[in-house]
């Protein structure tokens, strides 16, 4: 069916982003897998293309889109091509950027936003640590005041975009004894002193993203680096989060969706026992099936699309977009390796690191079980 | 989130099949149930409120809605009261009707709609057979040519409202030789002499819809009994399925949207263990899971519906509603029933009836699998 | 493979039992199943041939089969047969017997026990109760002390031989304050003053299971009716737990391959499109994939069976085989219904009502939720 | 429950495959992660520990076994520590050895197997080529008659220890015309000139296994290369198949199960919102699923065993076992690593690789797909 979402414009900047992606990810796109990172000339020459400020007003030379729809578009066509380059923009543009943009006094609009446009101020979030998980309550980074300024220590873990980051957005405890509602939020330039990363880790799938441990030790910042309100971190984080979420969704989907359009074709070419391999009635069946998840999913996120383009989408809608999607790109992707045989279990093949990539979908940015708690929750469980 | 598909025309009219089925059905239901059918007297009733002719133009004493969307509000209401009364009601007045309408010539339209809208004329329609399933090339019932007549001569079976019905379209087979191609459809009444009809069939669901076995032994009809074109009755067929199968959607998924609402309520006063059952983790989870493939899925068929609306449905996007709606329904339904524990199996509980009702939603209209045939087949294999 | 937990006095024992149900049960079953109950004539018949004393000493006219394997062969040819008719008679021969044959003084065998054998004394067990689930220690019916003697009150449901029996092992509060330590067994007859049952339930399945609910006003009965040890009750019921699931599981699995080799017969005789159902690829795969399914549980089942029978069964590996045969019965019998097409929906057909049967398996005897519960605390959480 | 087809010897063969890892393998495993292959001497110290010549006769210094349960005992031990070893191992000594043994000359014998049992001689199969997945009839590697010997050429793809291998069993068409039935195995020393091998393919997971392509380019061979009867190549594999497929289950279930025994530890020992999150209601019925579903399936791997030791396992009863554990392993091993939260994803977690060695299961040595196409034949489909 015709999806009803996007008007024309939507679909001229999906076009100029597709012709970006072909022009300058596509070549360089084996040697940024091997190197496990964008390259810093990566997120310039998207900075050029108008790939980074969507989020941003146009005095801090942002693109001003005022409406969602050219994130999703963006991610949609990130994640076609590749998951890992989806995760690792839509961090920066998608996730940081709102932080960056609508918690930050003027300074701090001219000091970060142009660097964040151009790509010269790369960001990541740091909310994860090692021993908490999704428990934000459980937070252990503290910030604790010092004269005029503050004193950060701790540990960030499984952090996108974290080893080649220039500025993180760091939560950490101001108020120790008051559980969630004492928590601020920082933005940390990594070139502070006593700030270190780790190494990049060393993962399963989305090699082409760089995921890295923070550490903090006794990094000193002044108020100026203070993002929000103090103390309202959590609450901060909250506000944000559908949009994380649905950002999550429209990747999700979208890569499941390139995927199984890559693997139908190959079930029309290859042949086995002397017939396309597409013909015989289990795979047949078995990819209509999957064709019909993958529509109905969308049907569902454009909804969502829609409504966070007007400002309505709710933090429990978004989460049933997000683990529900992580759940049918795992099922899809996961058929199309067995539609492929042994050669969907060979790196050199597409699907077998889509496969790779996609399961961490379940897990990150809150865990599938994590969304159902909310989910449940909202019903008065 | 909020649906968009109907405007407020369509919630009026919804608030009326409301009324209607409060006031009638409701307090006549336990009495429906044991005579496994719906009485006369309650086609008459929705004849009057204005549930039975939609479809039908106003010269015809018709609705004359001209708009699909109030067909779906129809079906969603009586499917949440009861999904047998929504398989009766919308083989009338949703899938029948539009042969009466359409196919017909004036004669016919001046003989047959005004009792169609009324209630007095109850139709069904005579397609499968008991040895053919869903295989329509098989299709063995004959009209044979007699003076300026037709001789039926066959045996239809699993017919909806084949007990009670005034008016049956029956499916027979004018060219033998011509496999799909030599089928054509006849306006039975059933008061002709030669067509009787079987008891009502004992189903494990959908009591109050009856069901029924039918038998043509030479029975005579003129040419204004035939619907449409001579040996296109496949064809003809064939143009209304979207209609149909995304009517079994619309009332597949306002079923198992409406047990589902219910069983949230009782999870919620339901206490075991010293807590409301719904706060167990497990159960909370499968809450979550199950609002979530209702919602999904809803964002789905309301595209269909607007998409039928538009007159741009297409088969192949009917059939994937269906099927995936009815593997929805029989799921979340089944998963209802456990979270009832004992109760769940005990009739009197509208939970452990509907349960029984959803299974044959896999089944007709286009099993599940041939759903999957036809959408791997639009794809090419 | 060849099983090889039975030896050829047990399959002397299962053509015995086959023969009874043969020449008595089968020409009786529609009977059967329109009364909802099995005739007290059956139960009589059923003891001529041996079918109900089992686990009854000699001295008391059991058959003293000191091999839980008899027993697991009697429910396996009751199940294949008929799932309503094996819960019936193991209700009485399996699950009561050994209360009665281990907890109970002299006096007791000699008044009970030869009518347990003999079919003239029926038994039931009642342990659930309208507001408790499977909560035992929520239990609400009391034994109150009254002079030398004691006063029952309370109801209880979902009382399988309910209707018919002559005498209940009823689970009764005696000391309030102590939770499930405060519980007590009584052998109570259905024949004395204050002892009332309800009306037959109508359940979704397992017609020819009489079901109902008893209550207790003031039920008087002596010391003499006291079971086992006082307050006591609940560690009485927990040490007969793995015998009760075991027998839930062998019927489970019994039942639902004897459905699937029907069904594989059907698929062979049924054609369609001018080929054998079952040559469908979709059919065939899934075929071989419900027959891999029934294969691999049996060879847990009669794991279970020979640990039962050298009195090694932990009560928690019964738990892993009830829950996992209920399971796989729903899966593999919704999908024998399913290859069936509109024929698996009549109840004529014996798949619809063996699909109608199974549901309860996941719900009675603790359910599965409840069986997970106890394996997740045996591995310490 | 306590197993029952092991006895004291090969629980005393377990412990000495289990010291022999210990020392050997596990302090070298991450630099043979590394290096994507077993080193030679990891085959000469397996070849001293009585680890590679179970089938082989004492006159050609082999274990002589005589047992299945001991190829079983072994590929379990190795599979309980890492998935590629035991599919390295079990190609060479559980897969290939039955052709060197049974099919051989007394020349052949002496020639190969004292090297099979030291590891200087490491063996692979070749029998799937880039064109042909499963089909065998579709062979395209030719072995053409000239003078006294045979021309061999033709490419082989996916090849266990293909990289390193000494010796491989090759299937090559000597009867064009004839089929499956033109098909001759040769044994092939990878030292013959126009025996070429590929790069090591790089593959999503078991990374410690070497897997290549293999060329051959009119490689000369002479009559005492072909092993067992000329023509009957087909026949031949097929006769090893149920060997195959068991040494498979064994291995997919053992992994399963010691992967799912680390996370049971896991659960109990990590902690979130202030509780071990094993005790998460969630968590801890889903952990009773899959501790269920590897002993219900354990149970029949046993059987299997014993039926293969007894020399009376089928062809298709190995199918079951193939395809069953595959899905089991697969599915166990994927919520193993949802339970690790972001952990499960890092390639330094066991869980992770395990995840990622796991895949290939449901693809190699006939795919499941095909397994069902096997399982569904024998019934008559």
């Amino acid at each position: 069916m015709k999806r009803t979402v996007y008007g024309d414009d939507h679909e001229a900047y999906r076009d100029s982003v597709r012709q970006f992606l072909v022009r300058y990810f596509e070549p360089r796109a084996e040697h940024i897998r091997a190197d496990k990172a964008l390259p810093r000339d990566f997120w310039l020459e998207a900075g050029k293309h108008d790939l980074l400020g969507l989020e941003v007003p146009a005095e801090y030379t942002g693109g001003d889109a005022g409406d969602y729809r050219f994130n999703a578009v963006l991610i949609e066509e990130l994640a076609k091509v590749n998951a890992a380059l989806a995760s690792s923009v839509s961090i920066h543009c998608d996730v940081v950027a709102p932080y960056l943009v609508q918690l930050t006094t003027d300074e701090q609009k001219v000091r970060w936003l142009p660097g964040v446009c151009s790509g010269e101020v790369l960001t990541a979030i740091g909310m994860t640590e090692p021993a908490g998980g999704s428990d934000l309550a459980a937070l252990k980074t503290t910030a604790v005041r010092d004269g005029d300024g503050w004193l950060l220590s701790g540990a960030k873990t499984f952090i996108t975009n974290g080893y080649s980051a220039d500025l993180v957005v760091i939560a950490a405890r101001t108020s120790p004894e008051k559980k969630a509602k004492g928590i601020t939020l920082f933005g940390v330039e990594t070139s502070l002193p006593g700030f270190e990363r780790g190494r990049k880790l060393d993962k399963v799938g989305q090699d082409e993203a760089d995921t890295a441990e923070l550490f903090l030790d006794n990094v000193r910042v002044t108020d100026a680096h203070v993002i929000g309100e103090l103390d309202r971190g959590f609450i901060h984080m909250m506000s944000f989060l559908p949009q994380e979420r649905l950002g999550c969704a429209v990747s999700n989907l979208a890569h499941a969706a390139q995927i199984l359009v890559e693997t139908v074709d190959y079930c029309r070419e290859r042949t086995a026992f002397g017939q396309s391999i597409g013909t015989f009635q289990h795979n047949k069946f078995l990819i209509a099936d999957l064709v019909t998840q993958i529509e109905v999913t969308q049907a569902y996120v454009d909804q969502c699309v829609a409504a966070h383009a007007a400002g309505e989408l709710t933090s429990v809608d978004a989460a049933k977009a997000k683990w529900w999607t992580a759940d049918v790109q795992n099922r899809v992707i996961d058929h199309c390796v067995q539609l492929h045989g042994g050669y969907g279990y060979m790196n050199e093949y597409r699907v077998a690191r889509a496969w790779r990539d996609a399961r961490v979908s379940r897990i990150w940015a809150g865990s599938n079980e994590i969304m159902k708690e909310l989910i449940g929750r909202d019903l008065g469980f």
